[in-house]
């Protein structure tokens, strides 16, 4: 199987690097080496390229340039946002999230209630979407933290991030939205959001791995996760990853201008997989409300049979999905995202992520919609939670 | 001035990433964009390529290869260490570093000092090599961990890093080293040195800026800095940085390579350098223990005249060299290295470093040599402490 044959529908994971993104970096991977800190001109020069990205990063949500503060991925900006606002505030700080976040928040939030914060993860229901008043209860003060995920990484589910950051901020907290998986797939404009800080992370929107982003508000404090030099504004120490950095502003400039197509056309790719799959496969379900979500997602079970048989009968045909995060991989578990929506253990051990991106094609959506039926009824067959006769 | 002109004596800074890592690197920009943490073969083939990069630095410093975690940086390493020891150990751990340190260091433990945990900086004589006994009045126990840097990045003096472990080591105590100025340049070998921890930098030796790696000796045991995936063996979370981490093995493969003789050539060509400016410029005071010092490095004092002037200088002749420190620039004071060694004023703010890579030639110390002393003569004319009859 050549890579060039592979139908890659696991964009949620990481996706392929724009072109355009790759030869924006290479100059600084050859003659543009200078250190940005660097006070002669060889030096000096590279630092302004990092500070057009910084405008292009900004531009894609609706930031000023001087709220971007670029990190090494998605989860480091998750942990200088939860850690550095903790540490910033000290004991009395405590964090309140949701049973469904990425590792990286949910790791992170888990750790620092370890160490004596306290912490609230609050229930979804069985589409994955917050409970309503879920904050009801819920002491909300200057040393609160609520983090909440854009869009989640399993389902795509959209949570509603203005509704939450506005509620959260009228009682003095603060907000914090993991939107690794919405940068670049949705509109994002922090001007009309309230939310305090924001992560993005590159290798979600045709960026390189190793290169993300975090959001914070003008006035916001927090303490750096990694300390030493001036970089980043004293925010985020290391001799800046230039070439990754200016791919970053690349791939946001680009998805700024592909943004609104690209979520129409990505959109009906998704629905006319997802319907065909749900009518055409036998025991398929979809995870996830279905109103609000990404446009490039559907997670589907299969009923009484293994996801990872699907994955790899799949990576036969040449096409590469998912059965969850990848971050999660390698776990016996399952996914935490189904268990906290109550999805039932024959069903969530089935579920199958399909995400697209702006290069999935339409006969590659063809393609995965002949090979489906037959793979669910070849696994079928040898479930052993299905009568055969069926 | 094109880069091709310009005579590049930063090294210590940042280096030009070595054309054979970048080819290394380019597959994994272009088809081999897979998450390694992927199942199906397209994700699951880029892993075995980072657990290749991971044998090659292994090997550079003699370690097992699951003694090595990818960071984002030299800086991530160094917070690694030390955070990850004293979230680890709680309260009661304590650090012991010395007044040089990299700001990597230096601010993370000054950091973690705010936040309660004891922090001894132990004192440099004037060439900045550590006083004699440093430990004797230090309490080292099973809490302490103590963190002195391999090479110095502004002199390139060598610290007794063998010695100093064995001491620490000795009394129940904890050794880590920022090696991220020695790694690649010098023979390191951690079987035989009883350090337990140590960090280095790819854009060091030759590897691209944005990654590192710490090595950490089996059974010692920290707290992750950055939490979330199950990524390398749950100590640094986040989707792996494929392409530089391939590019980071590549880089110590060469650095294996053409360490013993690059030692010897490099060291002559400092050596040369470093007579010629001694004799031939007024006011000439070498920086640094001279005996014991990286191949490379040479810090030279031009007395009375400003550092900052001589760069400028030094970059209208086509030659890139530092005041220092890169993560210090922009900072009014003079560096906090030389302050620590007793640099007279005078001296200090004149100080330039002068570092030297593999791709340093015969013909560009001759243009550095010959540019320098009137540099030099022009400055001093100008400088308000000589008198100009002088």
């Amino acid at each position: 199987m050549k890579n060039r044959e592979l139908i890659y529908l696991d964009n949620n994971a990481t996706t392929r690097i724009a072109p355009e993104v790759l030869e924006e970096m290479l100059p600084f991977f050859k003659d543009l080496y200078g250190n940005p800190s660097s006070i002669y001109r060889f030096g000096g020069k590279v630092h302004r390229y990092i500070e057009e990205a910084r405008e292009k990063v900004a531009s894609l949500i609706g930031a000023s340039a001087d709220e971007i503060i670029f990190t090494s991925c998605g989860s480091e900006s998750d942990n200088l946002a939860l850690k550095g606002f903790c540490n910033y505030f000290g004991e009395r700080s405590q964090i309140i999230t949701s049973e469904v976040e990425h590792p990286a928040v949910r790791n992170t939030a888990r750790y620092l209630k370890d160490k004596g914060h306290a912490l609230v993860e609050c229930k979804v229901d069985n589409v994955g979407m917050l409970e309503t008043d879920i904050f009801e209860e819920c002491q909300i003060d200057e040393f609160t933290i609520a983090s909440f995920m854009w869009a989640n990484n399993e389902t795509g589910v959209i949570f509603p991030i203005d509704e939450l950051a506005a509620k959260v901020k009228a009682r003095g907290g603060f907000f914090h939205t993991d939107a690794v998986q919405a940068v670049g797939k949705i509109d994002i404009d922090v001007k009309k959001i309230p939310v305090d800080m924001l992560s993005l992370s590159g290798h979600k929107l045709h960026a390189p791995k190793g290169v993300g982003a975090i959001y914070i508000r003008k006035g916001v404090k927090v303490d750096p996760v990694i300390h030493g030099g001036h970089q980043e504004n004293g925010i985020r120490a290391g001799t800046e990853n230039v070439p990754l950095i200016v791919g970053l502003g690349k791939a946001c400039e680009l998805a700024s201008r592909h943004l609104k197509e690209e979520n129409v056309r990505v959109r009906a790719l998704r629905d006319r997989l997802e319907n065909s799959l749900l009518t055409s496969c036998k025991g398929a379900k979809l995870n996830g409300n279905k109103a609000h979500r990404l446009p490039n997602t559907t997670n589907i079970s299969f009923e009484a049979i293994e996801g990872e048989s699907i994955l790899l009968h799949l990576d036969e045909n040449g096409i590469a999905a998912s059965s969850g995060s990848a971050c999660t991989t390698g776990s016996l578990e399952p996914s935490h995202v189904l268990t906290a929506m109550g999805v039932p253990y024959t069903f969530a051990h089935s579920s199958t992520r399909f995400s697209l991106s702006r290069y999935t094609t339409d006969k590659e959506i063809d393609s995965v919609i002949a090979a489906m039926p037959q793979i669910v009824e070849k696994l079928r067959k040898l479930s052993p939670f299905i009568e055969n006769a069926d």
